[in-house]
């Protein structure tokens, strides 16, 4: 026999989206303690828990594990990711996209290449996506990053002023939505100007009515008009709005601004209440319940399901909150997943992902070079022809490629073949990396700031990967690369520059170059972006046959 | 209408064994240059090729990826992987076993303790490696590791004695055949006793026929008495038995010691002829007829499979090879796969992967943890109670965990979440990262050879990932690691030590230790054989759900 608060329990459970890794086995969970183990989701699942946000694992992987979860559920699940960058971003063997202010940067000098960018991009995505059995895509980024500190959003914004984002959020919306998956437009109403990363504390936006109305709200407007199906609220403090609590957590965001006011009838979902700005002060059950009260629909990464769970059931049998408002978030997630095409079928064994089998489709793979050719910025002359004393290029020992990255370890960007390595090795160039862990490159010197005679003989070509990824801090870094600037291009050792992911580094240390200096930029930090780059530069055209040793052929 | 050299040429491809990803699609090839892309692969299957060897990819993808390749030939295949030390330690999701000599070292004092544990070994292996779909493990390596100084074999040998290879190298097989593959004894016969590295040059075995019956060959007697199904050659020359061509290419070797003197009726199959020891001394087409010639019935690993196929049809049809003597091996190859079990069956959803859905049963979770704890060794006092000079170890900034890796790039056993990280972190260590690329972390004073200055002040956790890999030359490192410990000692930082890999290293440096400092080797490098060795030192018990920094749930 069901009790009635089983029943309730069990309808209420369709409420929350919790956290897996796409890899299949626990042992290859990359984060075990935010990742549910799979004993617990299988449980969770047949409780009636009604999504499932996925990281982790490659495309073949998660298309198996969304069939599983599926089964184990018995019934449609919302499976989403944080596939703002292309499914690639995430899972290996989809496309991996330039960021969007690749796309954005292009917006004010050819709108309607860029809406047609941008678009592809959400078609890209979606058909991808829905490839893997994911059917909901957490994008696209709605956030105006008008303040270049901004360590969280960055180049994941479509642009830096109102217009151009909400034309490419549109854009990307309505492409992704037309392949079959809902999309949602984030981080409501607006993480563009923060300068805090909300994944740690609790940023604060002290702007008034008329400027989120100028600034903050205009591509919300329009993704709604276009037919968002999701929205996502963001962990931040709005005066202005409710001085006491976070977007996330406040009545007058959600249910005044997001509901009545921009009239926003689908899925309002939070960002991940796990989060410390949110835990850590409200407690996890409570956030939930403070989050439905509000507005929200659906409750996203709960530190605990089975506490908010517990908790959000009592507050209905309190009273505290309305089942009948429930109900209609319930019947909210039940028209968004109604309104999707069937999922498609299992493919056969020699394309076991079906259109993604052997990777990204011929357009897709256009699209990604193009719009890393149509971000890619250069200055200077051609690597070849640059200065560096006359060593010897091709002979080995000319040189030193040093590449700075935020981490090394289980990063994407950078396997012992990237391009970044092994291009300026077909060079000549002895790679130092320089990562967070390394041995301190520095002299104590702030007028010489690099410790030269650690790092080997030669012209210097300096690689910065500097993105302002959450929790690295790396936009706000305190590394002083204008004076390494200063100190290689004094002793005759610079050779050339690359900057890949933050064009406001790439801003700042561009004029302090000379002419003679060859320099590059590119928004990507993928290993295709790495090739494009450096071909541009003058490496490795026509190398690839030398580009690895001869012998290595195996780990 | 099939002409007869295409017909003759269908039939001998199947004496090819070619390389591809485990990854499904081209973009994910981690080495692009040996590994087909799809086209040709699917192309030189439909025309005959006769086996795959795989690299690379994850259990699932694995899975997806076997049963492709047999869709796309339409035929048995040979598929096969370098899976001596687990399944999981090429295909992450199966189980990733400390490496033989573990077991090995174990033999002397507990001759049937340790058989058992390698049959376990080769059951384990055996039963994941069918559930991926492949049939052919190459393994067990039944080369003799009497030679400290041998950068290839090392640990990943049964042992240093004929004995007990031979006694483990037969359990191991006897394990995995049982569960249904074929094994492969190598690299024959007998590249124990190496100081150089057949992947780049051909190493030379001085030693006479006497002395190859005393050492080296037991062990493939043993194999091939217990059945194993195939015989790995060595690319090494043995001018007593053949002045002229190395193992692989040697009648003497092949259809005189193995096939006529050691009775074997089975497969045998060359090393991968790609490497240089070969490729580039014999060329490609000539070194596939030589081979054949030789008495091989399977050529791994051509550097072109079109062009060493046209080589083998020439050579039959101008007489220099017979045809009569491949369909032989034809009719070996075929028996072989005649003695599988049929494919077990696809799975269903829920357990997309049988008995692995979920990482390794419980029984070879419990194999692994044996085999590292087994072969774990301690010296010294905990960590907690160990020197440092009374810097406070819980708040942070106490002390540094100084951590050797050949590569920090792409490694699998160094993430940044690995327990070697992690725990020292936990315990208010920072970690410096000492890999191939790092900035030079030496003084140039070979009394002192670190520069300490450059690594942080406090106590000093060493951490030493040394194991006699192809390619990396670290088993013959010139790192003055002795050195090091006499420096760390005489400024009282020297806190702690662990070796991970070679027991060589150990033995080495565990006699400069006072008694006053914890110490542990592991043979294992994986990250659970880092939780074991600093869990023996006292860090991280209980601490897992502390281990991440709190906010670092994403990438």
């Amino acid at each position: 026999m069901t009790s009635p608060t089983d029943s309730l329990r069990r309808r209420l459970a369709a409420l929350l989206v919790v956290r897996a890794s796409g890899h299949l086995a626990d042992n290859q969970r990359r984060y075990p303690r935010w990742e549910l183990a799979n004993d617990d989701l299988r449980r969770l699942l047949a409780e009636g828990v009604g999504g499932v946000i996925l990281l982790g694992g490659s495309a073949a992987e998660v298309r198996l594990r969304t069939r599983q979860l599926l089964a184990w559920a018995g019934a449609p699940l919302l499976l989403c990711a944080d596939v703002e960058e292309g499914v690639g971003q995430r899972f290996e063997g989809a496309s991996w996209l330039a960021p969007p202010l690749a796309v954005g940067r292009l917006h004010p000098r050819d709108r309607a290449g860029a809406i047609a960018l941008a678009r592809r991009y959400g078609q890209c995505t979606g058909r991808e996506a829905r490839q893997l059995g994911l059917n909901w895509v957490l994008g696209p980024v709605c956030d105006v990053n008008n303040n270049p500190a901004n360590p969280v959003i960055n180049v994941r914004a479509w642009g830096e002023e109102p217009q151009g984002v909400a034309d490419l959020a549109e854009a990307f919306c309505l492409g992704a939505q037309g392949e079959g998956v809902l999309c949602c437009a984030k981080h409501f109403p607006g993480h563009g100007d923060t300068a805090s990363d909300s994944h740690l504390e609790l940023p604060l936006l002290p702007h008034d009515r008329d400027r989120l109305e100028a600034i903050e709200l205009p591509p919300f407007r329009r993704a709604i008009a276009a037919g968002v199906a999701s929205v996502m609220t963001a962990h931040l403090l709005l005066p202005v709005l409710d001085p006491q609590r976070p977007a996330t957590l406040s009545p007058s965001v959600l249910n005044g601004l997001l509901r009545r006011d921009l009239g926003f009838e689908g899925l309002i979902v939070t960002d991940a209440l796990v989060m410390e700005a949110i835990a850590g002060r409200w407690g996890n059950g409570e956030a939930a319940v403070l989050a439905l009260e509000a507005g929200a629909d659906l409750v996203l990464m709960p530190a605990d399901a089975d506490d908010a769970l517990d908790a959000i059931v009592a507050a209905v049998r309190s009273g505290r909150l309305s089942e009948g408002r429930l109900e209609e978030s319930l019947a909210r997630r039940c028209r968004a997943l109604e309104s999707l095409p069937p999922d498609p079928p299992d493919a056969d064994p020699t394309a076991p992902l079906g259109g993604l089998s052997n990777g990204p489709l011929a357009e897709d793979q256009e699209l990604a070079v193009r719009l890393l050719a149509g971000s890619l910025q250069r200055q200077g002359p051609a690597w070849a022809a640059a200065g560096g004393k006359g060593e010897g290029r091709e002979g080995g020992g000319g040189g030193v490629n040093l590449v700075r990255v935020d981490s090394g370890l289980g990063n994407p960007i950078l396997s012992p073949l990237a391009p970044a390595l092994v291009l300026p090795e077909a060079a000549g160039l002895r790679t130092r990396l320089l990562e967070g862990r390394s041995p301190s490159p520095w002299s104590g010197d702030s007028e010489q700031p690099l410790a030269l005679e650690r790092l080997g003989e030669g012209p210097v070509l300096l690689q910065l990967f500097v993105r302002g990824n959450p929790f690295r801090a790396s936009a706000g870094s305190p590394e002083p690369w204008p004076q390494v600037l200063h100190q290689l291009q004094k002793a005759n050792r610079l050779a050339g520059l690359a900057v890949l992911g933050s064009p406001y580094l790439w801003e700042s240390l561009r004029p302090l170059l000379g002419d003679e200096i060859p320099a590059a930029y590119s928004p990507g930090q993928m290993p295709q972006a790495q090739r494009l780059l450096l071909e541009s530069l003058g490496f490795g055209r026509d190398r690839a046959h030398t580009a690895n040793g001869a012998g290595d052929f195996t780990d």
